[in-house]
Formats: structure tokens, C-alpha cells, sequence
């Protein structure tokens, strides 16, 4: 089977966009794309936008048409993908499935939000509605399930605090090293285990920040591929799975089985196991988030995740180095755009061209999630 | 190659369904759906929503995880596909290329929107923010789009201002036989004339309602659909296209380019010309809309599509029935299910069991299109 490739990938700046709306965070990373791959727009068969909630922050909908239009792509087809945090996800399997479909030869996927000019509780509520109405009606949002199952994690497995403060501290180290993130500056486990408390164990740096941005990437088949560059990666599985949608019928809170099933899936398609992935991008929307998918992917037996923490093999130096990039904690979250800044990262950890970031990979693994895990999307992705 | 089968369909009651929100309603329809074609809600693998705003009119998010957990699907993949007024057709297409990527040996569409509990206004202002902001913050929203170009096509073609009443008539007449049908009663030539203006020359009964609804697809290839059923029709074309996000920087507003760049496609690939359409979905939400379309596919001439609605062509015991089901007019257009509900439509047509409805027809055509033309998908189905 002829295999899909991404031959470029672009972002934005991430962080507080001032002036910006989402649709020219839209056609910024969009043309940045095009501008890096050599595509021409009229080239282009379909355009998917991975986004959550324009609507909501910014009362603009259509988004997708006017980035088609604003890039000079008409009469491409597009659509908006939302799966919630996990709209990047979503959207990278939309495009995959275009291009492994037939349907389209050339395939831009642009992921977005615009969050900042919101304040912070207007946009928790917005994110709050992509839970179950029993959950967020009741003031239990995202966060404060962090605080739960981190309480739950620590507890079970004898686990220490500062495993979940050294989540933050790699990641923001890593991000530093980010032209992009939204945050560069290191922090350390006192400045993680002072500051304030969120929801008990976390605290306000073990959660990741509201962000504006975008990022792009451009999709072919292989073969279409090898006629244009020398310069790409292939997308060799995907899966996508859901776990229930209210977190309290979950068989076991601390694991994530959208993240098990999803990556079953990516792994058996591209015929790899854990021990086969050299860099990986985790959803670190909180810290104990990236423990526990370290674990529910298979890199670490259950429990043993905060060990690997702990001991450096994640860090960058490390084993399996985890959000190279500076994961969602440093790099910021806007909502639609994590899950292809993920692939954006692990696309330049393959390529070679991670600057002071780099790596020795040649298969990364991504996962994106949605909610508590309510949805969970894996893509593995390796170098020719 | 192994075509994509839709082995069953179903749809909600359209209309006003006080008491009922975006997530019942799509239960409703997923359910009956299931229970239709009898497959195991364990068995589906990709779940796909068509819905373009149940944040904006709801406040409700995630309503594609909290359906997959409703019905028993877990851990089914799932996303939200919007596409304006046509994410039912977007949805149509995301399906499709679940199936034909191999990725998903069964999936469910399910296409649903609750509107009728927001003011008209409020409903109309969430619709507007799908049009560029240039538009709609001068107060250019779509039935006034409506109005303008209704009133250029008359001019242009010398077309009589009836032909667009006859549409209405016509479609409501449709909608008697159809159960599900929001409006189920005939209305004649001098109520159309005579309701109130709405954009000139265009009146009240010219617009589809406001409707709360929701319908369900199911699909798997032929290959699959073989052993489960002998119930089923297949695709065998569907394409996508756009338009200009700004109405006025169309070369030409009579004619709508993303209806013409949609069917080609769709044609080509079902190796089909417009001649070989037995019968037809259109998107009437305008009158003047249905009359566009039927040219922009190619079934009557540039300018002459009126003429066929005066002399009974597009009647439903015309030579080429349109809206058999009564369109988005009598139906009613509940945004995400109304391109889901084209097929539904087409599926009974083409499988004999429309009831009072039922036209001769071996080939059908959907097209479901988003903003005034911004966006059109089309679909053609064939019996087996």
C-alpha cells in the first residue's frame, strides 16, 4: 500500500496573540506551509481545520471556507474537525484518511484556536462544555479531575509528589529551546510545588496555559511524495478510541483506555511495539496527564510511570525523551492546534532538524487527547 | 474497488421538539438506527457527528463522545464534522472515506441540530457568523444574499417570480407523504405571493423553517454489506468543492461554482452525466436556491431551471423529481442532519420503500450545500 507522507509542517508563534484573530492564525501557519513545501494553493484538494470552539471564543464560525478563500486554495473542499482537545488528532486522521481514501492528492490540515482575549473563566467554561453536563453543572471541570486522579495516582502507587512538579520542569527546560512555545523560561521543583494550589495536589504549574496559535501540515502519498522532495516522514499507524464520557464509570481512573485502545491500533497498523518508539509527543494538559499516558501506552508498566520521571529517562538526554518539544506545559495548548504541533515537533526530530531539541529517532509517537481522555488519538510516524 | 455501502437509515420526527436537546435527538436517531440494520453498537468502529454549532446553541460541547457512550459504542473513534449548512453532506464524506481508507469496517453517521428553543433572531445570528465577517456585520445575512440574487435571476433570465412560489408548493406538497416532516401541508401559489416579505422579492414561505431533527446513516463497503443484508444502496460518486467566502467576488452569483466543482467530481467518479439522475435532494432553504442548483448540476441549461419547476419537470410525477421528501422547505433544516436526511430520502427512493412518495428511480443525487454556495458536497447513490 502506497503510504502517506507529510512532506512539511509549519506554526506560529504560540502564546498571547494580541491582534490576531483566529483566522489569521488560520492562514499564518497555512501559508507558512506553502510557502515551506512549494505547494501551489489551486494544487491543493482538500484543506481540513482542526478547531474547537471559534464559535464559542470568538462568535465566528465557517472558518474553514474563509481559510480556503484567504489562501487562494478555491475550489478545494474543506471541513472543520473538532474532537474537543483532540481536534489536532482528529484532524491529522481526517487527512490521513483523504489521502489514503483517493480523494484527494494534496492535503493541507491546519489546526487553531484563539483563546487569550477571553479571561481565564470564561474560557474554563467553554472548555467545562466538552464534559458531561453531570460533571461540569455540578463545578467539576478538567482541572479539578486532575486533582482527583492525581490524589488517586499518588496514593495507589505509593508515588511521589515531585515526580508530577519534574513533568514540569523537563518540559519547560525542553521548551527554552522552542522558538515557538509560549513559554521559555525553566523552572524548578520548588517553584513547582510553591505555587499555587488549583486542585489539591496540583498547583497552578502543573497545568498547562491558555494559548492562542496554530500550526499546519501538509499531506500526500508516498509515492506523490518522492516526485516533489527528499524531505518527508510517513505515517505508518493511527487509531483513534473513546473511554466513557463521564470519568466517575471509568473501571479504573487512573487508566486512560482511549489511550490503550487508540495506540493498540497505531501499533498493530504499523506493525510496532513501545519499545520501538524513540521520541514521543504526550497531551501534558496537567501533569500527571503525561504519567499516566507514559504508562497507558505501553512505555512503563502501570504504576511505574513517575518512576521513569523521576530517573531521567524521559528527559531529552534521556531513553525515551518525552515533549521534546515543551509539550503542551510550555509550548501553550491552544485547543485545535496541539495535536498537529505535536506532529510538527516529531516531524523535526525525524527529519533531523530539531536544532538544540534534537534527538536520535527514527519512529515517533504522538497522542492527543480529548476531555479526561474521553477520546484519544494515536499516530505513529517514522523517517524513510 | 470495493464500494462504500449504506446498509440503513433513520430519522428523528423533524419540527419543534420542545423538551428534547442536541444529544437526545441524537440518540434517538443513532438508536433506530442501530436497531434497523441490527448491528451490534460494540461492532461500530468510527462514529461521526454532523453538527455545526450545539455550542453556540446549546452551550453543549463533546456531543459526538457523549453520543458514543449513549449508545453503547465504546471505544468507538468519533469526531464533530462541520460544515455549515452542509456538515450532514461533510459528514456523508468523512464516512465515506472511513470506509474506503480501511480503517473502519462499520460506521455510524449521525447528523443533528437543536435550534427552535433560541429566539429567530438568535438563530439567525448564530447562522450569519458562517459568512465572512464583511457580510454579516453589515448586516448582509443570508436570506437577504437570498433576496438579492432571487431578484438579479429574475432580471437576468426573464424568469416569472411564481417559478420560485412553485418551488415551495411543490416541496410542501412533497412533505404531506413525508411522516417526518416538520410542515405537512400544502400551501398554493397565492400564499406563497401573499406571506410576508422577508428580502425582496423573496417571502415568507420562499425560506425553510427553523427545525430541531436528526438522522442517521449507517455504512460499511459492499463487500461487508453482502453478508448482513441484501438492504442497501451504494456510492459510487461524491465530491467537494468551494466557493468565495465573500458573496460579491463571485464571477458570476447566479451560478453557484462550488455546486458545479462538487457534481463534476462526483460525476467523474460515479462515471455518470446528469442525465442518468433518476431523482434529486436539493438544498432548497431558499426557493430561488433550488432553482440554482437544479441548473448547476447540470440538469436544465443555465437560466432555465425555473421554467422546468412551471412546467412540472421537477415534480414529483415530473421526469426529474426534486425533493420528493419536501425538501428543507417542508422537512425543515435542522443545519448538521440536513444532508444526512437527503439520502435518508434517497435510500428509501432507490430501495422502494418511500411509501406515498415512491418515484422510479436506479440512480439518486444529493447535494447539500454550506453559506450561500461557500461550500457544496455532492453525493449520487445507486440501488444494487
Amino acid at each position: 500500500m502506497d503510504r502517506v507522507a507529510i512532506i512539511g509542517v509549519s506554526m506560529t508563534q504560540f502564546g498571547v496573540r494580541e491582534g490576531s484573530w483566529i483566522r489569521d492564525l488560520l492562514s499564518e501557519a497555512a501559508m507558512d506551509c506553502i510557502e515551506t513545501t512549494g505547494i501551489v494553493p489551486k494544487n491543493i484538494d482538500h484543506v481540513y481545520v482542526s478547531n474547537m470552539a471559534s464559535g464559542e471564543f470568538e462568535g465566528q464560525t465557517g472558518i474553514m471556507n474563509a481559510l480556503v478563500h484567504d489562501i487562494g486554495a478555491i475550489p478545494a473542499y474543506t471541513a472543520r474537525i473538532d474532537q474537543t482537545s483532540a481536534s489536532g488528532g482528529a484532524g491529522i486522521y481526517a487527512a490521513w484518511q483523504s489521502i489514503a481514501s483517493g480523494q484527494s492528492d494534496m492535503t493541507l490540515l491546519v489546526g487553531g484556536e484563539k483563546m487569550t482575549h477571553t479571561s481565564t473563566s470564561m474560557a474554563t467554561e467553554i472548555i467545562s462544555t466538552l464534559t458531561h453536563p453531570v460533571e461540569y453543572k455540578h463545578g467539576v471541570t478538567l482541572p479539578s479531575f486532575a486533582g482527583l486522579i492525581a490524589q488517586l495516582y499518588l496514593h495507589k502507587y505509593n508515588a511521589s509528589r515531585e515526580s508530577l512538579a519534574k513533568v514540569a520542569v523537563k518540559n519547560h527546560k525542553n521548551g527554552v529551546d522552542n522558538p515557538h512555545a509560549h513559554f521559555r523560561k525553566e523552572v524548578d521543583i520548588e517553584a513547582v510545588l510553591n505555587s499555587p494550589i488549583v486542585a489539591d495536589p496540583l498547583r497552578l504549574y502543573d497545568f498547562c496555559p491558555i494559548t492562542d496559535g496554530s500550526a499546519a501540515l501538509m499531506f500526500c502519498s508516498e509515492s506523490r511524495a518522492k516526485k516533489i522532495t527528499q524531505d518527508y516522514v510517513v505515517i505508518t499507524g493511527i487509531g483513534g478510541a473513546t473511554d466513557t464520557h463521564v470519568v466517575h464509570e471509568r473501571r479504573e481512573p487512573t487508566t486512560l483506555d482511549a489511550v490503550v485502545n487508540s495506540s493498540n491500533k497505531a501499533y498493530e497498523m504499523a506493525n510496532k511495539t513501545p519499545n520501538d518508539i524513540d521520541v514521543a509527543e504526550l497531551h501534558d494538559m496537567f501533569t500527571i496527564l503525561e504519567i499516566l499516558q507514559s504508562e497507558d501506552l505501553g512505555f512503563f508498566n502501570k504504576g511505574e510511570g513517575w518512576k521513569a520521571v523521576e530517573q531521567g529517562v524521559t528527559d531529552i538526554d534521556g531513553e525515551l525523551p518525552i515533549n521534546t518539544s515543551g509539550g503542551l506545559k510550555s509550548k501553550g495548548h491552544p485547543l485545535g492546534a496541539s495535536g498537529v504541533a505535536q506532529v510538527h515537533e516529531l516531524y523535526h526530530q525525524l527529519m533531523g532538524t530539531a536544532g538544540k531539541r534534537q534527538v536520535d529517532a527514527k519512529t515517533g509517537l504522538a497522542c492527543n487527547i480529548g476531555g479526561f481522555g474521553n477520546c484519544a488519538i494515536t499516530t505513529i510516524l517514522e523517517s524513510i
